[in-house]
C-alpha cells in the first residue's frame, strides 16, 4: 500500500502516517519525491487500511499495490483450474462446452422439445430455469421444484446434465438434487448469502458477473464461493450495464481474455443476455469463443413466440444447429474443438 | 403496446401480427404511416408481450406505453405515501428526517459513543451495519445477532430508533427484534427472494437503489415489497456505478424529482455511500435536500480512522453537528424543516 | 511514479526497470515488500512514461502519484480564480449568477420576448446559440452570423451580456465580437484546436464537462485553454452519460464540491442538458446550488412547445421567474446571495 | 410519432394535441387503450417534434417510430456499401483488410522499421499519426505536416497506403495530400464542422465511434458526412466508456453485427484503443473478425516502451506477425479470408 501525501503536508502529519502504520505492525518506507512525499506500507495490508490511511491529515490518495483476490488470482494458483462435470471437463483449453435451453421452464411439451433439439444439434449440457429471478413481480417467476422435475425428465431421456439457477440460499439443497451446475444469476452476483452457500456444496457453480460489477469485483465474488471450500468454480461473462441501449447488456469481450489472465478459473460466455435480440446471438458467440472462452450458455426455445421470458433472445433450434456447426468449424480452426457429447441418442424407430 | 413494423414488412407479416393479438384476447387499431405501418395493442398488456412479438417476422421494434410497476406508481396512488416510525413520519413534506452512525457497528465504546453524538447534535435515528455484504469476504462482515445487542443498547440509552440492514431472508424475523426499519442495501436491489420476504413482515423497509438500477428497476423493486402486502415502503437513493472513479458512485440527483413525480413514496438520500469521502457529504447532503429528499442516511463515527468498514466516507461527531447545524438552516429556508426529534436526553449529572 | 513488479518477476528484471529509470535521467527508491518489490520514479515524471514501463517485463501495474493537471490544480494555485465579466465576478463565493435564455436563437420575436423575460425575472446574463452542433444533420443548426445579430440587439435593449456557443476554430474571431462569455459545449468537451483557438482570445471561456468525461479529464480540457494564457475559465457541469434513460443526462453533483477542492476555478451548473425535462430543472438547479455552484445556465423560451431545440427541457419565463425567486431565498441561506443584476430596466410608459 | 397520453389527461387536453398535429401539417390517428390514450402522428415527422409535444399539457411521453438516420440506414440502402482503396475492398465480406503502424509518427527510424515490419508481416495499410488529441497539453502532440512527410516515405518505400488522422477542419486539405483514407478519431466523434469537412473531399473517411456515443449517434455522425456528398463511410468500433477500468475502455463487440444489420456501411475494429494492454490486442481483434469486422485498424510500433503515445497497448513487429498468421487461419474458416496486400517487396541484397 502506498501513502500518497499532498504537496503542502506538513513533516508532522507524514510523521503521524509513519506512527500509525507501525502501531499496526507494518513497515514503512518513506520516499520524499520532487512534488511529495510518498510512504510504503510493508506487511500483509488488509483492504480497510486503504480508507483507514486515507482520512488521515495530509494525505491526498491511498494506492493499493496488491490485488484484493488471493484465492481466485493466478499469482497465489498459476495452474489452470479444469472444473469436470461428469465426462466433461470445462477450462484449460480442454475444448468446447455447449450448455443450451429455454430461459425458463415453462411447459413439457417446450422442455422436451427443446431437450430434444439442443442434444441432436450436439449441445453438451441442458439449461433451464425454475427459480427466476424477475425484474417485475407481475411476470412469471418459473414453477420452481416442479420446474426441477421437467428438467429432472429432460436429463433421463437425453442424457444431458443439467445447470439451472438457484436464487435463494433455503433452496439450495433442494436445486443440487437435480442439479449438475449450480448457477448464480447476474442480479445475485454479489449476493453473499448465496455465494456462501453453495461454496457449502461440492457442486460446480457456474458464477454470472453481475452487471454492475467490475471484474475486479467479481474475482472477489468467486473469493466469496471458494474461501468456503468449493472450487469448482466457472465464470460467465453474460454483459453489462453502460449507456448503450441499442443491445440489452454490452457484452464485455475484453473481459474474456483479462480473467485468463488474472485468474486460473474456467470462463464461458453467454451470448443471449448480453445482447437480448437472438440475431445477434450467433456472432457475438463465435467472438467469445475466438477470444477464448472455454465454452457458452446458449437460450434456445422450441417455439420463442411463445416463451414466457426472454423469447426475443432464443434461438430456435434450428438456428442453434446453424450455430454448432459453424462452432465445429471455428473451434477446429483455433485448436480447441468442441468436446464430444455423451448424450443418449434417440430412440430409432 | 405498440408494435412498429419494417418498412419492408411484407402484407402477411402484419395480418400475422393482428392475428396473433386477437389470439391473446386482445384488440389492435392498424396505423398505416408514410414509412411504415405500426400496430396499437389494447387491453390488460404483460411485459413478456414485448418480447413474444420483436421476434415475429416483419417487426422492427415493440413500443411500450404502460409503466411495469403499479403499486409504486403515482397513477395508481396519486397521495403521498407517510411511512410512520414512531412519531417520525417520513414523506409528503413533513419535515426532514436524519439517519446517521457507524457503517458496521464495531466495538461498544465506538457504537455508544457515536449513537450519543449523533443524538447530541439532533439525529432522528441510529443506523448501524450488524450484518454487512462485503465485497471480499476477507473483510469484516459484522457482528451479526451480537451486533443487533449493541444497536438495542444504543436504542436503550438514546431513545433513537434503529435502523439496520438484512442480508438474508433467514435472518428477517431475527432482525425484525431490533429494527424499527429494515434496510435493503444496494448490492440486494434485486434479490426477490429478500425483497418478498421483508414484504411479509409489517416494519418499514428502506430499499436502497441497487447500484446498476434504473429508475423504473428500482420502482419494481419496491413493487415486490408492496405486492407481498407491505406499503411501508422508503426509497434511497445511494448513488449509481458510472464511468467516473474519483468518487465512489456518482449520486444521481435527478433521480431524487423523477421518483417524486412517478411515485406516491418517500424518498431519502445516501449522500455518504454515494460520494465515498467525508469531505462530500455536506454539500451532497445539501443538494439532496434542496432537489426534495424526505431525509438523510448518513455515517457518522467516532473515530472514522480505526472504523473496520467505510471509515473514508464517515463524518466525526463534530462534523455531523456542523452539517445538522446547515441542514436547520436550510429545511427552514425550504419550508421543510427539521422534524422534532423525541430522543432521551444525557442523564445531567 | 511507482512502478510494482509481478510477484513472481525475476531480479533481472527489476534490474532493467533500475536501468531505464536512470537512462531517463529519474532516480529510483526500491521498496522490497512481502508480496512483491515496487520500485518508486523520483523526478519531472511525464505521463508517457506510465505506458513505458507497464510494458517492461515483469511489470504488473504503473500507478501514478502526481496529478496530471498544474494550471488547473489547486495545488499549484491555492486562491480561488475570479472571472469578471463587467460586473459580475463569477467564482470564490462571490454571490450566484444567473444565464438564462433559448437554446437555439430562433426568431426575433422569441429572442426579444425571451431576453425581456429573464431580464425581468432578475437574470445576469442572456444565452442563446446562434451556431449549434446537431446529433442530426437533419436538425436546425442555428443562424449562425445573422444569430450573433439578434443576441446583440437583444443585448441593446436588456443591457443583458451575452454567453453563447462556438463549435469551429474559424468561427472564434466572429463570435468573440458578440460574446461577453465564448461557451464550448459537451461534445466539444475534447476539440483540443477549439480549445487552443479559444485560449489564444482574451475571453472568458465556459467549459461544459464532455458527457464522457472524467472530473480529471474535464480539468485537462481546461488545462489546455489555461497554456494558451487564457486564465478566464469557467467550468459547467452539465451531465455525464450513464445507463439511466429516465433523463437525459446524469447531473453528477458529486463533482461540484470535488471540483471546488481539486481546482480553484469557478464552476457553474447546467440543469436543463443535464436532466433534459423541464420539471426536473428547478429542483436540480436549487441542489447545484446548495452544493456549492457559482451560478446557473438555465434554458428558457417564450414558447417552448414551438422552440427548434430541446423545447421539452425549456422553462417558460413564468416558470423561470419561480426559480429565481427561490433561489433568492435559497442563496440567503446559504450566505451566498443573488448578485445584482445590472440590466437595463424596460422602458416604463 | 406517437403521442403517449397521462391516464388522467382530460378531455381538451387531447384534443389540443389533436389540433397541433393538424396545424403542423400532420395527421392524426386516435387510439383509446384500457389505461390512456395515445395520438399516432403521421406524415414527414421530424426529431424536433418529440421535444415539442412532450411539453404540451397532459402528454406523458412521446415515443420515435422512424430512425432518425436515413443515409446510413439499410432500410434507405439495403446493399452493402464497399469502399474501395486503390485495389483494396472494404465491406460486403470482401475479404480481411489490416491497417496497422504505431499510433504516432514519432522518429523516422522507428516510423520506418515499423511500416517494414507490418509490411513483411502482410498489413494491407499503414497507419500513424501526424495530428494527434492528447488528453493532457503536457502530452507529445504530433509532428503534424512533418509528420505527414514520414508517412509519405514510407508509402514510398513499402508500397503501403496511408490512413492518418486529421483533427482540425482547417488542415483537411493538407492531410489529403498524404492520407490514401481520413480518420476521424474519437474525441472528434460528434465533432461537426470537422465531419462536415471531410464530407465535402472524395477522400474515404474511417469513422471511429465517439467513447460516448450510441450507435445511432454513431450512425448520425456517419450521416454528417454522408449528407456533404462523400458516401466512402468506413466505421470503426474502438470502445466505449464504461464503469470498467481495468481495460481502458470496454470493446462493444454486439456493436458489429448490429450495424452490419442496421447500416449499409463497412465496419472494421480497433482493438488497441478498446482494451490499452498489448496482450489484450490479438484475442480481441480474433473476436471481432469472427463477429463480422470487415477488418482491423492495429497499432504496431518497433519499440513499444520508446514509443511517444498508447506504448502500453501496441504490438511489436513479432507479435503482430504472430496476429496476422492467425487471422489467416481465421479468416480462412470463416470463408472472409485476408486480401492479398499489394506492397511493394523489400529489395534484395
Amino acid at each position: 500500500m502506498i501513502v500518497v501525501m499532498k504537496t503542502d503536508a506538513a513533516e508532522g502529519e507524514i510523521i503521524n502516517v509513519q506512527k500509525r502504520v507501525r502501531e499496526l505492525g507494518f513497515k514503512d518506507s518513506l520516499i520524499k519525491g520532487v512534488e511529495r512525499t510518498v510512504i510504503a506500507v510493508l506487511g500483509g495490508v488488509y483492504p480497510e487500511l486503504v480508507d483507514e490511511f486515507s482520512v488521515m491529515d495530509g494525505v491526498d490518495t491511498v494506492l493499493r499495490v496488491s490485488k484484493p483476490y488471493k484465492l481466485a488470482s493466478r499469482e497465489v494458483n498459476p495452474y489452470d483450474t479444469v472444473v469436470s462435470v461428469g465426462d466433461l471437463k470445462i477450462g484449460a483449453g480442454k475444448g468446447l462446452v455447449v450448455m443450451a435451453g429455454p430461459c425458463s421452464v415453462d411447459t413439457e411439451e417446450y422442455v422436451m422439445n427443446t431437450a430434444r433439439g439442443v442434444r441432436d444439434a450436439g449441445a453438451h449440457m441442458f439449461r433451464g430455469g425454475a427459480f427466476k429471478p424477475r425484474t417485475s413481480p407481475h411476470s412469471f417467476e418459473g414453477h420452481g421444484v416442479k420446474g426441477l422435475g421437467l428438467l429432472a425428465k429432460a436429463k433421463a431421456e437425453t442424457g444431458l446434465q443439467i445447470i439451472t439457477e438457484v436464487v435463494d440460499p433455503r433452496d439450495v439443497e433442494v436445486v443440487c438434487e437435480t442439479a449438475d451446475i449450480l448457477q448464480i444469476g447476474s442480479r445475485n452476483g454479489q449476493n453473499f448469502s448465496l455465494l456462501k452457500e453453495v461454496g457449502r456444496t461440492n457442486k460446480p457453480v457456474l458464477l454470472k458477473r453481475g452487471m454492475w460489477a467490475t471484474v475486479e469485483e467479481w474475482l472477489l465474488a468467486a473469493e466469496h464461493v471458494l474461501n468456503q471450500g468449493n472450487n469448482k468454480v466457472i465464470l460467465c461473462e453474460r454483459g453489462i450495464r453502460t449507456f448503450e441501449t441499442a443491445t440489452r447488456f454490452t457484452f464485455d469481450i475484453n473481459a474474456i481474455p483479462l480473467v485468463k489472465r488474472l485468474s486460473h478459473l474456467p470462463i464461458m460466455a453467454d451470448p443471449s443476455h448480453s445482447t437480448g435480440k437472438w440475431y445477434l446471438v450467433e456472432p457475438v458467440a463465435m467472438a467469445a469463443v475466438a477470444a477464448g472462452a472455454d465454452g457458452l450458455l446458449v437460450e434456445v426455445h422450441a417455439s420463442p413466440d411463445h416463451a414466457l421470458s426472454d423469447g426475443a433472445q432464443s434461438l430456435t433450434p434450428a438456428n442453434f444447429a446453424v450455430l454448432m456447426a459453424k462452432l465445429r468449424v471455428l473451434g477446429e480452426a483455433l485448436g480447441r474443438p468442441l468436446q464430444p457429447a455423451e448424450t443418449k441418442a434417440p430412440a430409432t424407430t
